[in-house]
């Protein structure tokens, strides 16, 4: 029921998946009258595999965590959390209020053991492929073992897309030793001794998107601030270009050539709201895609859910942090 | 003597300077016969506006502050700050290692009263205009009260580049009271009551490239990690369009006029590089161009000193602070 535009591009999405997904099954939560007249028209056979479940309320964009938590039992969010919880699906995906879902998740799933906050990651495109950035925002203020906790759930997510031996790296202002506030230098340091992680050292801002690491850790205050600023300025210098090439070129065909390319490069370049951002460290699998992803981004996110259920993501890291704890 | 490719850009951009600007008097600071070399061949009306002092030391690009404080007693850039001290130069440029400046800057010339620490500040293209974004990485851990300072700070320089009543605002994860670590938080409060400062508000990473505010204030370490990640995307996104350009399109005209754009925009979203950072809130204007700026970088440096000789920067700040903490 979330989202900037409601429930109509998620059902589209939904709809779209289950066509391509000949094995999938999906249940959507919300207000059921609202969701049959959205999926009317669908085959009987892609129908089969659609469950509607009913939620009478909806948590709003701009509602706080606690009170989402507190006031609203049958949110569309926190019965979808807990069909997961009891096992009834395998994943959920969200549209809606970000602090919220974080916070039910939280409630409602539990964290694995031995991490204390679950993190958000999303991968971010680099010169040279893609790179895992966490945290983008669900933890303000982080020790050395939050960054610490954060680098081997990013290592195992970028292991299930297929990256063998992740290279991780911790965010800072420099490379050398004596740069950066001290939790960085102290996660260096507990990095440094950690088995199992293919620890780099530090990595600066340009560093990232030159490709150096396949997996960038930072706190949500700092991950947030720049995965927003590179949305930002990715749509800023197509917004310029677009103005140029409107201005300057004389060929039509230029131009139609040149725009599309652009709405390519920035919807590569806002990964979360196009390809949605995963909650790691939980007890289930759960991915956000952005209020405005629209149609596309909600796919992407689903595909996204599948491929941690594939790779049985939350299970995976149980047993490496059972490893790397013990 | 410093930045990545020694003295000659330098010299190239400080005669550049002295011929556009006839008011203008440099003094070149390093080893004598290395400038006089440098020099040779400028018209002798030009000549007689240009002084050199030797200083026998050079600080490397990778050393520690605290060693460039302690032993090299006769470096380029420590002489050329006691120049700026005693009142031999009216500013100092420089393009040499940012850590050992900024030490030898608060050691030399001391801080305003008022200010705890300098502060970084250089000027972000936004869809609008440009933004003064500090701290960039002279402070890696800020209190509410720096982050107080850094705005004062922001809000006179951007006066003196021509905005009368600068939108203040404090970079943040989201525009909620909620949102955000508590040195934000207390920031805001300080903000809120601070007479003379036009503070709208938390900016986000993406409202500071929509142009939504003309001063934008953090840690250095947020400002770090956001200005090198924008350089890195500028750099990235300049190097997809021309490849894409070079596959796809036949003609060769729209190829040159597409690559000098680019690189025309590249320099604008790497401002530090380009236009050169300002110390704000020491006894004297302290400006660094970026070590790999080249010629006309440097140039841009030595005419933002020239705007803050002009504008008695250090005056009009020690002014502002007494009204503000009287």
């Amino acid at each position: 029921m979330g989202g900037d535009f409601g429930p109509r591009s998620i059902v589209q999405a939904s709809l779209a998946c289950l066509s391509a997904t000949p094995s999938l099954h999906l249940t959507l939560v919300g207000q059921p009258s609202l969701l049959e007249e959205l999926i009317h028209g669908q085959s009987a056979a892609d129908r089969a595999r659609l469950t509607i479940v009913a939620a009478s309320e909806v948590i709003t964009m701009d509602e706080k965590p606690a009170q989402a938590l507190r006031g609203k039992p049958d949110s569309s969010m926190r019965v979808a959390l807990e069909l997961l919880r009891d096992g009834k699906v395998q994943a959920c995906v969200s549209a809606g209020n970000t602090g919220a879902l974080m916070a039910l998740s939280r409630f409602v799933l539990k964290t694995l053991p031995g991490i204390d906050r679950p993190a958000m990651v999303a991968a971010i495109p680099t010169q040279t492929g893609y790179c895992q950035l966490l945290d983008l925002g669900a933890n303000v203020d982080c020790s050395a073992e939050h960054l610490l906790q954060f680098a081997v759930m990013g290592s195992v997510a970028a292991q299930t897309l297929g990256i063998a031996r992740p290279r991780v790296a911790l965010l800072n202002i420099g490379t050398e030793d004596i740069k950066g506030n001290q939790q960085v230098k102290l996660a260096a340091t507990l990095l440094q001794a950690a088995r199992g992680i293919n620890y780099i050292g530090f990595i600066e801002g340009d560093g990232l998107y030159r490709g150096e690491a396949d997996v960038v850790v930072c706190d949500g205050f700092v991950g947030n601030i720049l995965l927003k600023s590179s949305e930002g300025l990715a749509t800023m210098i197509a917004a310029r270009i677009e103005a140029l090439f409107k201005k300057n070129m004389a060929s039509r065909a230029v131009g139609a050539l040149a725009l599309p390319l652009m709405k390519r490069l920035q919807a590569d370049l806002a990964p979360a709201r196009h390809n949605g951002a995963s909650f790691l460290g939980l007890q289930g699998i759960v991915v956000k895609s952005h209020g405005s992803a629209g149609v596309q981004g909600f796919q992407s996110a689903i595909q996204r859910a599948l491929i941690e259920i594939q790779e049985n993501l939350p299970e995976r890291l149980h047993g490496r942090l059972e490893e790397l704890l013990s």
